[in-house]
């Protein structure tokens, strides 16, 4: 058995136009979730504005999704930092917390330091620390570092390194990941742009902005392909391709919050220096959503 | 009925110790293929050497191709040069020769003017001009141009415009065309790293520097794809990433090279500057087949 | 007058072999640099490993840096973070602490949302709210954002925003600035690998990672080139190329460290997880310092 | 002595309507240039269209530039091609035509199969057959190949190789290929928007796209940082930059040529796929010229 498979949503944190974090519109929108097919939630990832988050803020927002997602639903959070130390601390403070598996990213304001070597001994260390079991992080498009399928297999091998969401649409890479990793290693896609392919390839799941916004289209996508439904499996990736483009290359978090706003969750302002979402961005999205046949609600 | 699909062969062109085009090599490679499962071949690809060619080369390779070549098996030529009225020299002498499409790289000394407008603007001049049906070839990682998906769905349209053969290796993008385009444009994988996923997504097949080592087994993971048994093509893809990446990516047009000699292909030498394969390339490639189990005869 | 001119070295941080700060030998280092031609000290750059240290730890060092150095000499304190709340809170502090201006780095994690208006956004906020004169801070090696020209000058007319730290080492982006911004804005190199160039263009002088191992010769340079000795000046810059690129291109800041080592400041251990240097990159930069006649001590 | 030095005009060459080089008015533009205090003219280089000519055209060229061009004046020619047979029968053939010299392009298609080692040998067989001397071309921003300093500095041993036009704009790059090249060896910048900082370092000239539109501009520059004038010297730097960027980056190769025809030279047409100038580009450069106080004639 895998450790982490099936749809997660990257949640966003809402913030107040104070700049406070509305812990209360974040919990209504995990209670949300909560209802729907998802596997569980990654609390703190890039989708959550983490880098803008201090060390209390996020401990007490992994406690508060606890508090309110049902008990089979898993709680992941993105407990790396640049400093060993600091990944290490909030790890502990993250279980305490509530979470069930640690997703660290890349160290990478140090690119040229990051080479393999650094990375390796990074991963092995966090991992021999942590009470949880760790996922390895791959997000080169906001970190410019690159977790290679050569590292990603290597690291596989460790017993409480469990799997690895890799954002990097690269499929080959993710691939070669697959066909040489532990067979108890999860490969979770990064974004719904490339999650069928994943699947297909023989990953587990996905983790994506876009299921923020149509949780359940993404679930469905999911289980069509597990019941070898490829046709439908295929159309659903169709349809998740415009607005997933939409909502987060195109719009950045604000148009993704915005986005949120306009069907029944609570996406609010992004904290400054994140520029919310202008009227025009506002406009085109709805645009979207009619076309796809989503009604927006606002 | 798409004009292309299947899996094809970009042929290696083998040279002699004097930099000379070794026709009756070329020749016996043809015949070899033809006798596979392969749809057909690409005279004049990348793997071709087609830029370090003159013309008249050029025309002789895509003759000697059709005459060696079983009628029902396609011949695809790459046409595209620089300038314009090149192209349309070249497409036409090729359709003299016996070519059955014409394949049309992207422009790229001249990035910075290759945006959108001139790329349109070449491509619909190419294909208005052109007898023979012509094929997109989006190769960024050679000539550092894109063709967006936004530009193939566009070009899609034109009535000569019958496909492209994207070696991308992005998927995000595959998709996006496949589920725009128009219903008979044919895409095409440019290389066997993203066969299978371009297959599931929806595309048409594919053309791949390691259908010159091993063409059977990319037929194979084709025909398994369209039997529905994706388990074995799962595993098929999966024997293809180790072989590919050594052939294509660490060891370059010399690798490629090398590797087809061993399994009793005529490679021959790459023409200078392409460096030819060192001795410990070739052993990190007899390394390879053995692994594999693939018995190399040289 | 400009606000900022003349070479700054941006401090490293040592560490101990427990991963503490240890603030004698930082202590020990800045009474040094306070004996050199120094204008002053960047403490908190990215030399200094800013990044990994918590806030606390960042005003500690400030204090010390302005408890050690002459009076007349300025530090430059690092005080940009991804957030404009933690920006802003650490500039007043770092006031607080002694500083004397604020060096403000891009945020950088969301770089797809740190579009141009985004950026100029932040620092127009910063700079209205913070005590200290700011000066941006240009590192897209390690962010992969930009501030470009275009905006470097339109902030340039910021009574607040004082100077740029351009650490791109793309010299026509630095001449366009110097030729645009307002008259007293400082432009300063971020490396010694373009010093004398952006000197002759009109710019104001250095803040570079080499000055933390050869102060004085940075500053011979500098000189030479006020007094017009263009040759001597040419003379130095070649003498500091080497060297330079050894000890930040090549080998990372584990090598800047073992190389103060090595002629009698105190670089100790970087934080983990960065690496320290190996005895091989130990031996090849005492190689250098033999070949260009600075006696290793160590 | 150094074999080049001083400013050359990149010549441009004028198409018309139907697409076919314009011989006289490449030559009109050859006589002017040559009343300039123009070095000589670079035939055949990018600003040149030289990937859009055939072998016929291109010696045509040298020889119509070398009628035209006073004796005292050198001739450059562009004769490096993608394969070394054809860039060693060009050279033969511009040399008869009557160059000074050859400047020899990267081979840059197969950008992954040209690491060090190609290039070195390729360079050593062009330059020990070559009866002309050969001067390296730089050019990453088309080509996607960069020479380091490490190979520009080994290659200027080779008694026939006796220059670098580098239009990387990497002053780090080129101050260090001056710093250890031979003493011969000369290195020439490839865009006015470095010229002052190639020159301060140690450089002999530059080579330039603008120089096409405002030679003796160019050439000013060059003569007051001769002269020791270096206040004089910035001054016509900064005045460059603006034009520069907006024939050269900003508008092509079409914007380039009607910021020719402005001012009294044949830009004409460039050759497709490159398109020619939109009204709006060419009222753009009217401003700017305006603004610069440079009267279009047109």
């Amino acid at each position: 058995m895998k450790a982490i498979s099936g749809i997660f949503a990257p949640l966003s944190t809402p913030f107040d136009a104070t700049g406070a974090v509305d812990g209360l519109a974040f919990e209504e929108n995990v209670e949300k979730y909560g209802r729907t097919g998802l596997a569980g939630l990654v609390v703190l990832g890039s989708n959550g504005e983490f880098v803008l988050l201090d060390e209390e803020e996020k401990v007490s927002l992994v406690e508060r999704a606890r508090r309110r997602l049902p008990r089979d639903k898993k709680i992941i959070a993105g407990t790396g930092r640049e400093s060993l130390r600091d990944t290490l601390t909030l790890t502990r403070r993250c279980a305490d917390a509530g979470a069930d598996a640690a997703l660290v990213i890349t160290p990478n304001y140090y690119k040229t330091d990051m080479g393999e070597a650094a990375l390796e001994r990074y991963y092995t260390e966090t991992a021999d620390a942590s009470s949880l079991p760790v996922i390895l992080y791959n997000m080169p498009r906001n970190t410019g570092v690159n977790i290679s399928s050569a590292l990603a297999v290597r690291l596989s091998a460790h017993p409480n390194i469990v799997g690895i969401k890799d954002s990097s649409a690269n499929i080959v890479q993710i691939t070669e990941t697959i066909a040489d990793a532990d067979r108890d290693f999860s490969v979770i896609a990064g974004s719904a742009s490339f999650l069928l392919a994943t699947l297909v390839l023989g990953g587990d799941g996905g983790t994506m902005a876009v299921a923020n916004v149509v949780p359940d289209l993404c679930v469905e996508l999911y289980e069509a392909f597990l019941a070898g439904n490829l046709s439908r499996a295929r159309e659903i990736q169709f349809a998740l391709m415009e607005i997933n483009g939409a909502v987060t290359s195109r719009f950045g978090l604000g148009g993704m919050k915005a986005a949120m706003d306009m069907v029944g969750y609570r996406g609010g302002l992004p904290r400054p220096p994140i520029l919310p979402a202008s009227e025009t961005t506002k406009s085109t999205i709805r645009e979207i959503y009619r076309r796809l046949g989503i009604a927006p609600l606002v």
